[in-house]
């Protein structure tokens, strides 16, 4: 009747298990329609200046700026408008009508808005000096061609869409999405929408471990439900070796009589599992192993441990497989806490909170945990507070940092 | 040659909008895997209690807590071991051994944990003693049934899928997808991936928008781009009303020769254009419209106006369209500004931002606008400063709220 001997410290734990695996990213290519959330394969260069030329920034009349000097609202100039493509080299004052993002006409450096002029039969009245290129949009003041438009190893979001489709890429190269195979494992569990018997209650881990698999453009797949015998665990995780990039396992990591899975993955093959007890709390069952060079997470089948396990090894796991030069980290608030909150010394501890403003303060609400697996914890709140190892506690009215798993209510 | 009469501030533009047409939810059923980011169309309530039996939170030992009065590691207890399904009504001290996740046997109302126990021959001892359901999930302490577990108008996060399907649920009704048909107006545009002529461009903000429609779950249709001319944009505009519940157009808002959009709509018929011109920057441009009892919003063609325009009003139309109680913000952080940025009375203004962490300390650097309309500023930032009215900017060292579009690097 075993304890866990030791619990390793989080950062120690990834260190451990990142070295044990080689990261493989592949390249694919999709159309730029189709790339938001992806992560870039590369840095990507703009192919072109942009703006492409000099450009009007402001519906008005395009002029030389020296033909402007010493005008003002008391003392007008008139300008010849000219239909011509472009101002004469020389000549008297002329003006040629332009709206926003036309091309500056050769000849003008500057545009004079439609507000600051009038026009008088087939002239121009302007009443306000332009200085050298104002209300001009220069060529390559957004980007210069050879610039980067987007890193290698960013994530897409829709403005990196605009400004690559500025550039006129219609396609472009992303990394893979990794595919994760995911099993649950436990003699009580049935699937949703069956019936369980009495001693059996529905899976719900898979469902959620794969959703936050997509959120980071990972490719989720199912390898079901299976009880607890060592055979049939073996077999799957077997499976999943072989279709996918990694494993992630739920339940049968305690240190009881069915600390099955690591106990399977060990008997599988070297190096088998490398870290199984690690310092946080709930998820202190969590284990890390890789097999065939792969990584397995094998986490806790509590679901609330699930999540923690997954946000502490699964989200960096996969920021690396996609070739992310950091871990993509949730956005963050910093709020006061309502209540105390009691940890657990040498610990990481998650403790949940809701989130919300009042009187303009942002303040963090303990969820109280009417059991610590309750997976409502999860829904009633909107982030986790992490207390360090080093720490028993947050106090009432304590400033903390909240990892928001979703948005704030208000 | 007019300006803007008057410039309508957002929180009246946006009412006077709503007000002009319907909103009406359609619901669909999807199946709870593929509900990740939908919106809930109901109050959702839990089909059983969860747990739906009281369970064993450790592995260890269910035992009468009475049984355990007295004990303690200097004066260990001897409890008798059975295999039967419960403890007996009477008779001396029973356990029962049990594992994480096991139903608490009938006639017991504790478990002591392993750690705390010790294997003698066919009995046990025991130096812990056990309050009533210590180590015990109570039956319905998660969530009762009858409870809402989810509420209608909700954004379903992971952990609402993993809360439903604990519940047995394996598919939900959801708000059906907002279709939201996408036009780009102008001359000068070229498709990207196409060769534009000396004084085009490669179009760009369609694929923003529809990004950003994506994101909030909402269907974006393409309707392309279309050149300057009435009778191509109202046919574009007449299919996008036939196909979809809302219309964005983007470019042909400005106040000169090519104020081409909101004239069209204004000749489609009625209400036609609400608000023309809007107390923001960028942005001012954008005019509000409705049309078949469907709103249309009429967006910039400068990139960067088109993103403010479509989060100042498509974000909050699509959450009304979704049935949500509230617009759904984007993640807040405090941070302190690098220097000071100017800014128009009477407008509110979109300054771009790069948050970063130095020191501990959470610090917003404004972007150089190399150009207004530069769509990198979108790319090199991460937020929006929102500078309000009735501020002519903000400091250097300035507190400011910072509204995220993507991630803070680290």
């Amino acid at each position: 009747m075993k304890g866990f001997q030791k619990l390793t410290f989080t950062y120690e734990a990834l260190q451990t298990w990142f070295n044990a695996f080689p990261i493989e990213t592949r390249v694919t290519t999709v159309p730029l329609n189709e790339a938001a959330n992806r992560v870039c394969a590369e840095d990507i260069r703009a192919k072109q200046d942009l703006p492409r030329f000099d450009r009007s920034a402001m519906d008005g009349f395009a002029v030389r700026s020296e033909d402007t000097t010493g005008t003002s609202q008391s003392k007008p100039l008139l300008f010849r408008l000219t239909e011509k493509p472009e101002l004469e080299d020389a000549g008297p004052r002329q003006a040629k009508q332009i709206w926003t993002g036309n091309p500056i006409p050769k000849g003008a450096n500057a545009v004079v808005m439609l507000e600051n002029t009038k026009k008088i039969n087939d002239k121009i009245e302007i009443w306000s000096q332009a200085t050298p290129y104002e209300n001009v949009s220069r060529k390559g003041e957004d980007i210069k061609k050879g610039e980067i438009a987007a890193k290698g190893g960013t994530r897409l979001r829709p403005q990196h869409l605009g400004l690559l489709s500025a550039l006129g890429y219609n396609e472009i190269n992303v990394i893979q999405k990794p595919r994760i195979a995911i099993l649950a494992t436990g003699n009580e569990l049935v699937e949703a929408g069956t019936q369980p018997a009495e001693n059996q209650i529905h899976e719900s881990n898979r469902i959620m471990i794969s959703a936050l698999c997509k959120e980071l453009d990972a490719e989720p797949l199912d390898l079901g439900i299976v009880s607890d015998e060592v055979d049939d665990i073996t077999e799957k995780i077997q499976i999943g070796l072989k279709i996918a990039d990694a494993v992630i396992t739920t339940g049968g990591t305690s240190v009881g009589g069915l600390d099955l899975v690591p106990e399977v993955v060990n008997k599988m093959g070297k190096p088998g599992v490398m870290i199984h007890g690690v310092a946080i709390r709930p998820g202190m069952p969590t284990a890390l192993a890789a097999l065939d060079g792969k990584p397995i997470l094998i986490l806790s089948g509590n679901p609330v441990a699930a999540i923690v396990g997954f946000e502490i090894f699964g989200r960096p796991l996969i920021c690396k497989m996609l070739g992310m030069k950091k871990e993509e980290l949730r956005p963050t608030v910093e709020a006061t806490m309502t209540r105390k909150v009691t940890a657990a010394l040498g610990r990481k501890s998650f403790a949940r909170v809701k989130v919300f403003e009042k009187n303009g303060e942002t303040r963090a609400e303990p969820i109280s945990t009417r059991g610590s697996g309750a997976i409502s914890t999860m829904t009633r709140g909107n982030g986790f507070v992490i207390i360090p190892e080093n720490r028993e506690g947050v106090a009432e009215n304590e400033k903390v940092t909240v990892h928001m798993f979703a948005a704030i209510e208000v």
